[in-house]
């Protein structure tokens, strides 16, 4: 067997630091491991002997008569090394560490013994380990057998999770609580789950995702093989404006890139731990197939409201069906009602709010035939359209239909806006799909014939004042060769190089000062320059005030009808490459109307991206002016996605505006951020590793495409005073 | 007595249509009933004769030996008419009908008929009602005596709220369901609640406010009195773009409205009845002074999720304080540790998370520690800073130390999010206030010394084409009038009148066709008239297509650094007139970034509407740009205001764009919509009623305050083919 498979079902076990006291964790797990005799070897172990639930224990782990395939430690940390010695050298392969309160470099020397003896440890600091089909039982508390998976960074969220799970009538399949993660890690264990039968539904807490493609991956595995996961997570916050230089960073939280890291692996994110427990719930009861949802009620008032709570989740309401007094008349008329709604055929759920499992508490003669009820409608939520009911005794341990319907597979909820949120959230994952995020599933369509290498167009990219900084023209050159459309420019740093330049171009003219980020903050661009000898005056200024450095005279886009937006990329520490589009300039920070993808972003992704901003209609033609060129922004997007994952020496880039109209997108702005010195190389490792192409050259886009665009590659490297 | 107070203690009842049967209304009635005989005289009354509960039936109304204060009816409809027609003869001024079933006709002839009686009746289809203090119970089902109000239009919701609270430990001290409210409506009932002693918190459902600034009235007196009011609705939804001609109309959703007329009103609206329940929980058992809270666990993962939680409501979170394995150890380490947080001075609330309540439910032997831990936090949650607990035994009925808390008046919730969610309600309970809606509570200060009557600035306003439009010219002139700054403006219906207009203004000009209502839709706006040639090309270009209707030659406002707002009211069938202010043009369509008030709106509060916008950095001096004239523009939202609150033969009306740069706000456009010819008296009639100056005097602003418009008043009456 694998050395994980000893974490879920070992042959052997042995607890070390058993306890008769029903206040300590090892007396739980004693009891535990003790439920699983009939299947396992179990030892139980305590310095000072004595007895628990009537078995003996050994003083010493040295006194174990066999190596067990699981070595469970609740002991004092101080006495933790002394047990894994002992241990190893009986020939321990596994070991799952509760004990908590390791410091940092006690907890390092810990994992690096056992992985130096070839073994694995689970923790330090977990709350344990539950299997329901081994009948493993190393942890607090109790846990009813079922179809939920629960792995979890904070033990304790995990234990709310199952008491959650288990007052709504869903049990638990497996519990992993993995600690400190010390060596082995939720993913690791993650992966197990997808072979493992009595798994129906997966719930992930985590703090941190670590190497969160490796993360995503699992997820799509899972979700492949028909296993929805959900995802809770903490302390996710806005990222601190100081770490970033782009607009981009500062407009993609970590909750977004999160949500988008879960949205590309088909996974769903919730809020709450009790969110996530009734989506869980949900996805294993039944999943809507669309987002029609069918309301019956016995009280206008509580359909109107299920209505309205329905229709802002996002899905679609039919006209409730209100019984008002037949349903208290005559309790079939539930599930008849139920019935017609269903056999109308245009409902992908039905959603039963009000009285119903509250009859038989009052008068407990009506409890046979509410039970009768409540069993018509558990076979019709089988029908294959899932019907969610509120009820008012949800929470009555007395009510015997809400009983026969958990039961019977439906859900029931106390409060109605929780009926509403499951089925959103599972109509949600039913929406979404994993999708392939290894470069090899970028745009491969849009790369064009010529493979201009795109590293040695940005030989020298630094500006000699801030090193750190891509100069203008570089990362105009860099994006074009990724097939991003610029209008015609030429680099200039003298009065005769701006007539040279001006002469060859139609104007207006914008002229920019190419080596300073800011340049609007700075006021280092003059546009609308009508001709040369208006450049040449801009030029004068210009370099009066900043210096005769690198500028670059550009053609002014003048088109009317255009919607200005930004695009851009960043690299998460956990997720790598992603890529933002929102509505451009001023709007994109007021209003955030912004949205996030992990890299690879497509074309077609890069369209659907663009029809979820609420300022779409913008694009699509809004009070009778024609639609942009939307196919053309999503090829600049697709373009931004090939240079974030070609590029990994480059930590932000973004183009701020992107102005799109009918005839097409332009962009007229660059904004190019190397990673900082000791990160690119790492970076480009793991670029590589990913498979990206760093050389770019698969990446890269044909020039001509870019018309107006002149040859201007090579002139960067003779400018004088500055590197393009 | 006050006949309504027949309603919640009168000295005698009867219930007709009692019944033995458990799975009848009347059962539960007459033992509702008999629970309060000890202070007062009870009848049953069943034509059938028989006992309930041992007591002896009447077979008749007729055969009472007096005529009760309040007769519960709950006999079949047809069967309803014969008991009120007896009960009335026999001096009988108080009914409750449970009864549902009636035709609207039979319904309004029941209530006529017991109107003319001098009578009052509360019902039909209401489920009841109950008082704590008067021990009245005229329900079915049971209520624990507590702080809560319930007045409920949907019996069944109130009873569901009703439901909750006692689940969540909070007692009712009166419920009333309303029914169809055919005559004594829930506004009377609510009137009642200010001066019921044991009262604290009132619950108020409503499907619709019919008049709704009475409603207001009540809600704001009930404030005064010291009980937070919270409210629920159903079937709000968008405004029906046909209903309404403004952009106003199409932005200013029922729920926006709702929302601001209970804000105005000083009470909150709450999204379901389980967050109604836990608001009101909260705010009987303790309101935070401000946003702080301080997050208390022993949980690393549940503490950061409370602290993300708090964070995304809208409070201000404090780091989290983890007592990690502490708390186990230790239970005195709870209390200990909040005294701590609370002692550090620099919190409004504490919310507790995690296991706490749960350890005497694992170990029963920790029962008495944990209780003693319990009893202090109920200690240093009355020291004025509220104490609001998350447990993971919330839903245990075995949890002594749940217990505990609820009993020493400590909110105690299953859910994390739903503690946060209590928590942001009482807080913006107590952020919120009451605001005058007479019109007196106007800004009697911007009104200027002369009062022009605006009655005579619009005498004949209707254009010719579509009488229900109101020109450009006209609209200008009233809006003008009230205090809104246009630039100067000529309107013209002929060259002769274009040149001699253009000779008197400064260009560029804007030439608009006054007559057509959607301008720009359909091209009537010629901008950037250069000079009079200019405006005399525009001029025979548009009379060619359009014919020689009224024009207007407008100074085109060409100030840099602008914003552009929309300003706008209209008239809520509910709540009267409502003022709304918004990010303008096509953002505030696509963005909706708009916020409304009930009018009146002063300066100081169209400030802070303007504050609330999402769009405000931009209007506060975005990227280093001046910031605009914000009280300008607060000052021209007051005259729309008073627009609103003056001419009730309005329906609607607007700004878009008004022009705000940091040198003062300018109108360049104005809509107003006339009401419907029928509907017009009625409003004025209603305008009176609300205290409004309906001639407009005192509303008026002098003109002169204007300097660059140039009078015109006089000439729209002589021009050719159109009135103004």
């Amino acid at each position: 067997m694998s050395t994980l498979a000893r974490f879920t079902d070992p042959a052997s076990v042995a607890v070390v630091g058993a306890s008769a006291d029903p206040a300590k964790w090892g007396h739980w797990l004693a009891l535990g491991a003790l439920a699983g005799a009939h299947r396992r070897r179990v030892h139980l172990v305590n310095h000072r002997g004595g007895q628990v639930a009537g078995r003996e224990c050994l003083t010493s782990v040295r006194a174990l008569p066999e190596a067990p395939e699981l070595v469970a430690v609740c002991v004092p940390a101080r006495a933790v090394p002394e047990v894994v010695e002992d241990a190893l050298a009986l020939g321990v392969r596994a070991f799952l560490v509760i004990t908590s309160g390791f410091t940092p470099t006690a907890e390092a020397a810990l994992a690096d013994r056992v992985r130096r003896a070839g073994a694995r440890l689970l923790g330090p600091s977990c709350l344990g380990l539950y299997d329901a089909d081994a009948e493993l039982r190393l942890l607090w508390g109790e846990c009813v057998p079922g179809a939920l998976a629960i792995v979890s960074q904070s033990g304790q969220l995990g234990l709310e999770v199952a008491g959650l799970a288990a007052a709504a009538g869903l049990g638990v399949s497996r519990f992993v609580s993995v600690g400190a993660q010390c060596d082995v890690t939720a993913t690791d264990l993650l992966h197990g789950l997808a072979g493992h039968a009595r798994t129906r539904v997966v719930l992930l807490y985590l703090e941190g995702f670590g190497d969160g493609r490796t993360v995503l991956a699992t997820l799509a595995r899972l979700r492949a093989a028909g296993k929805p996961v959900v995802v809770l997570t903490a302390g996710a916050s806005p990222v601190g404006a100081a770490a970033v230089r782009s607009h981009t960073g500062a407009l993609s939280s970590t909750t977004d890139v999160v949500r988008a890291a879960l949205r590309a692996a088909g996974a769903i994110l919730a809020r709450t731990p009790a969110e996530a427990v009734r989506a869980a719930a949900q996805l294993a009861a039944g999943i809507p197939r669309g987002d029609r949802v069918g309301v019956v009620s016995d009280s206008g008032g509580q359909g109107a409201l299920a209505a309205d709570l329905v229709s802002e989740a996002g899905l679609r309401p039919g006209v409730p069906v209100d019984l008002a007094g037949t349903g208290e008349a005559d309790l079939g008329s539930y599930p008849a009602a139920i019935k017609r709604v269903l056999d109308g055929g245009d409902v992908d759920a039905v959603l039963l709010t009000g009285y119903f499992g509250r009859y038989a508490v009052d008068t407990p003669g009506l409890a046979a035939i509410e039970i009768a009820a409540a069993q018509r409608l558990v076979e019709l939520g089988r029908g294959g359209c899932p019907l969610v009911v509120h009820s008012m005794a949800a929470n009555d341990p007395q009510a015997p239909a809400v009983a026969v319907l958990r039961a019977g597979g439906v859900t029931v909820h106390a409060e109605i806006d929780m009926a509403v949120e499951a089925l959103g959230l599972a109509a949600q994952w039913r929406a979404g799909a994993a999708r392939d995020l290894s470069a090899r599933g970028a745009d491969s369509r849009a790369v064009g014939q010529e493979t201009r290498s795109t590293t040695a167009t940005v030989n020298a990219p630094w500006s000699d004042s801030a090193p750190s900084v891509i100069t203008y023209w570089s990362a105009r050159e860099l994006l074009s060769a990724f097939g991003v459309p610029y209008p015609a420019a030429q680099p200039v740093a003298s009065r005769t190089e701006v007539l040279a330049a001006t002469a060859r171009m139609r104007g207006p003219f914008v002229l920019k000062a190419g080596w300073i980020e800011h340049r609007t903050e700075q006021d280092a661009v003059r546009v609308g320059l009508a001709d040369p000898v208006a450049v040449l005056a801009g030029y004068d200024e210009l370099a009066g005030r900043l210096g005769e450095h690198g500028y670059v005279v550009e053609v002014q886009d003048q088109r009317a009808g255009v919607v200005e937006l930004i695009v851009g990329f960043r690299r998460d520490p956990a997720f790598g490459p992603v890529v933002l589009v929102g509505i451009g300039g001023t709007l994109a920070e007021v209003y955030r109307d912004v949205t996030v993808e992990l890299a690879p972003v497509d074309a077609e992704l890069a369209g659907r991206m663009l029809r979820r901003l609420r300022g779409w209609p913008l694009l699509a033609g809004w009070r009778g002016r024609p639609a942009v060129d939307v196919e053309a922004a999503a090829r600049v997007v697709a373009a931004v996605s090939r240079v974030a994952l070609a590029r990994g020496d480059l930590a932000e880039g973004e183009i701020n505006p992107l102005r799109v109209g009918p005839s097409g997108a332009v962009a007229v702005d660059a904004l190019l951020v190397p990673m900082a010195g000791r990160d690119q190389q790492a970076a480009r490792a793991r670029a590589a590793d990913a498979g990206a192409d760093v050389t770019g050259a698969a990446e890269t886009r044909a020039a001509e495409t870019r018309a107006d665009v002149t040859g201007t590659s090579e002139r960067g490297e003779r400018m004088p005073g500055v590197t393009w």
